[in-house]
C-alpha cells in the first residue's frame, strides 16, 4: 500500500509551490483533485508553449503530472457546493492564494473546518499569514532577496546573484508537503485537524541554518564564497579545464597526495609550500593558480576517472542533460514517466528524491486536462 | 503534543545531511538520542572555533540543538550491546556512513530489523545504495556539480556556480525528514517498518524539475540566467542603487504602469518602446540600460517601501543580519533560541519553517556535550 493511499487531497492551489506540494502528496499515493476555473485552468499551463501539448507548459507539467482535474467556478452556487462535498470527504487541503482570498471566496480555514472537523489545512503564501508582509506579493526572486540566499549566492567581488532556479518556489512546495505530511501523522495518533501556516520566506530561511547560526554565534556576518568548497581551499574548488568545469575535494592529506599521484604531479606533491594542510592554507592562492594552470590543458572526464579512481571526491559540472543521461542516474531510476496530452513522446519528471524499500514513490503518470475528470469527480460527491 | 511525541530517534549520523534530518525530527518532538565516539564526538563540531564554547562550531549547534548525546565505542562488547538495546526500543535510526560501514559496524538494515522488525531505517549516503557511482566520496559540492545545479547557477556569460550554502547537504537532509515521516505515517497505518535509501544526488536533481521537465519536453538544454526573474524581462531582475541592491517583479501591465506612476517616470510610462508586454520584450536591452540608470541613484530601502505601496513585488536584497532583525521575521517567530554550552548568549537557529495553530514546532532546546546524556540514557535501558 502507497504511504498516501486513500488520502484526498482538495488543491486550491495554482502556480509554483502549491502545486508542487501537492504533487509530491500524490507521488505518494494521495488522490489529488485539482481544482481549476472552467476553460483558462491554472495560469501556470500558459507559461510557455508546445506543439501540439495545448496548455500544456513544461513547469505546469512537471508540478501537476498524477492528479485529477476538475473545472469549477467557484462564484457560482453550483461550483462552491461542489467544492463544500469535496472539502466534507478530503484529509488535507491546499491553498496559494493571497491572503483574505480564500474568505472571500468562502474556502477559508473556518468555512471548511465547520464543513470537516478533521481537515488538515495548508495555506501557503509568500511571507506567512501574520507579521508586517503578510499582504506583499511575492515572486521566487522577490523572496529570494528578502531571505539572505541571494547575498550569500555568487562570487565575492561580485554582486549578489539569484540561485539559479525557482527555488523559493520549488523548496516552498516541499516544505509544505512535509508539514502537510506531519499533521497527517499526528492527526492518525490523536485525531485532530490543523491549520498550518507557511510562507515561502519562512521555508527559504529554513535552508540559511549554518549561516545563521554562525552569525548568531559570532557576529560574523557570512560572505559570498563563489565556488569554493565548504573548507575555503584550493583543494575544494571548481576548475576550468580544455573541455568543461571540474569540481574537487582533496581536503585531508591522504586525499591531496592520492591526487597529485594519480595525476603524476610530483612538482606540487615535493613543493614545500604544499607541504601539508598549514602550508597549502597559507599559499592557498599559489595553490589555486598552480591547480588551474595544470587543469586547463586535461579532460574533465579524464581527470573524473583518474580521481575517483583513488577516492579524491570529484564530479565533472553537469549540465541537465548530461546528468540526466548518466548511466548512474538511470540505473536509480529516479525519474517519473509521465505523458503528456498532445505530445508524442513520454516526459521525464522528477521523482520524490528518496526510494522505498516497500512500496516506493509512484513512477508513472499522466497530466490532466483543464477539468479532465469533472464528470468523473462530480459523480463521485453525487451532483 | 507534539507531532512525534514518544517517537525515539537512534542517529548514528555525522557532519551535516543525518544530523540536520534528526534536527527537524527533534524540532517536532522526536527524543532523538545521538551515538558519537567517545572523547571525539561528531567531526563537525571542531569545524569552527568559539572562544569557551569547546568542540561546538556555528554548523554543529545550528544541526544538533535539541537531542541527547551518548558516547558509545561501537568496536566495544559493550557499546554494541548498548546500541543493540537502543534499536530494540527506538522507531527510527538515522545513518550517513558510506556504504558498506553499517554492516562493518553491525549496525546495518538487516542487523537492525533482526532486533526490531517494525523500524524504520534511513540511509543518506552521497549517491544513494545502488547504481555504479555507489561507493563515491561526496561533498557538497561535488554532488553540486554532478546534479545540473552548478551548470544552471550563475551569470549566463561566465562560468558555472555553486550555490552559495551547502545545498545538498542541507536539502538532503530534509528530504531525508521528510522520507521518515511518511514510513512513519505508513507504519502508523500498516505496521510495517521501512528501509529508506536517499543519495544527496537523488535529493538535489529533485529540485531541478522545472529543468528536466523542459528539456524532457522540449529538448531545450536550460541554461544560466543569471539575476534574471522566471519570467526573463528587465522587470524582474536586480539592479543596483546607490546603497545597495534591489529586486523588482513588475511582470504585469499593471505592475509595470504603477512603478513608473511610483516613481515619476513618465519618460518611461510615456515612450512607446516600453508601452506593453511585447514591446517591452522587443527592447528589452534598452529598458534595462534604462532602468539601471535610474536604480543607481535612489535608495533601495526608499524605493521598496514606495514600491510595495503600490503592490508591485519588491525587495531590497537583503545580507542575513538584516533579514533576522526585520520586524516581520520578528513577529514570525521563527527561529529557535538555542543555548550553547560555553557561550554566555543564546543563539538563534532556524526551526521548520511552518506553523501549526496547534502544537507549532519547538522553540526552545540546547546543544549536548559530547555524551552529555550517557549516564542518563545507559540507565533507561538497564545497564
Amino acid at each position: 500500500m502507497k504511504p498516501l493511499q486513500n488520502i484526498q487531497v482538495l488543491d486550491f492551489s495554482h502556480a509554483l509551490a502549491g502545486p508542487l506540494c501537492t504533487y509530491h502528496l500524490g507521488l505518494l499515493g494521495a488522490d489529488v483533485i485539482k481544482v481549476e476555473r472552467p476553460e483558462v485552468g491554472d495560469d501556470l499551463r500558459h507559461y510557455t508553449e508546445h506543439a501540439g501539448a495545448k496548455n500544456m507548459s513544461a513547469p505546469f507539467v512537471a508540478a501537476n503530472a498524477g492528479k485529477r482535474s476538475i473545472a469549477l467556478d467557484l462564484k457560482s452556487a453550483e461550483g462552491m457546493e461542489a467544492a463544500r462535498r469535496l472539502a466534507l470527504r478530503a484529509d488535507v487541503i491546499v491553498e496559494n492564494f493571497r491572503p483574505g482570498v480564500p474568505k472571500k471566496l468562502g474556502i477559508d480555514y473556518a468555512a471548511m473546518q465547520a464543513i470537516n472537523p478533521k481537515i488538515i489545512y495548508c495555506s501557503l503564501t509568500g511571507f506567512g499569514a501574520t507579521g508586517e508582509l503578510k499582504d506583499w506579493a511575492a515572486y521566487d526572486h522577490i523572496v529570494q532577496a528578502m531571505s539572505g540566499i541571494m547575498w550569500l549566492n555568487g562570487e565575492p567581488e561580485q554582486g549578489p546573484l539569484k540561485v539559479g532556479l525557482p527555488f523559493a518556489d520549488t523548496f516552498s512546495g516541499y516544505v509544505a508537503a512535509f508539514a502537510v505530511m506531519t499533521a497527517l501523522f499526528q492527526r492518525e495518533r490523536g485525531g485532530i485537524g490543523q491549520f498550518i501556516d507557511i510562507g515561502m520566506l519562512d521555508a527559504t530561511l529554513m535552508l540559511l541554518s549554518q549561516g545563521i547560526a554562525t552569525f548568531s554565534m559570532s557576529g560574523a556576518v557570512p560572505i559570498r564564497t563563489g565556488n569554493r568548497g565548504y573548507r575555503l581551499v584550493a583543494t575544494s574548488d571548481t576548475y576550468q579545464t580544455k573541455d568543461g568545469y571540474l569540481s574537487i575535494g582533496a581536503n585531508h592529506q591522504h586525499q591531496f597526495v592520492a591526487m597529485c599521484q594519480a595525476l603524476g604531479w610530483t612538482d606540487i606533491l615535493n613543493n614545500p609550500c604544499f607541504a601539508d594542510h598549514q602550508a597549502r592554507s597559507a599559499n592557498n592562492d599559489l595553490l589555486r593558480a598552480t591547480l588551474e594552470r595544470h587543469f586547463a590543458s586535461m579532460s574533465a572526464e579524464e581527470l573524473e576517472q583518474k580521481l575517483a579512481a583513488v577516492s579524491v571526491p570529484v564530479s565533472k559540472v553537469r549540465s541537465i542533460p548530461e546528468i540526466i543521461q548518466h548511466p548512474h542516474v538511470q540505473e536509480r531510476d529516479l525519474f517519473v514517466q509521465t505523458s503528456v496530452p498532445g505530445l508524442d513522446h513520454p516526459v521525464l519528471l522528477t521523482g520524490s528524491g528518496f526510494r522505498f524499500a516497500e512500496d516506493t514513490p509512484a513512477r508513472h503518470s499522466s497530466v490532466p486536462t483543464i477539468g479532465q475528470h469533472t464528470q468523473e469527480i462530480l459523480r463521485e460527491i453525487g451532483m
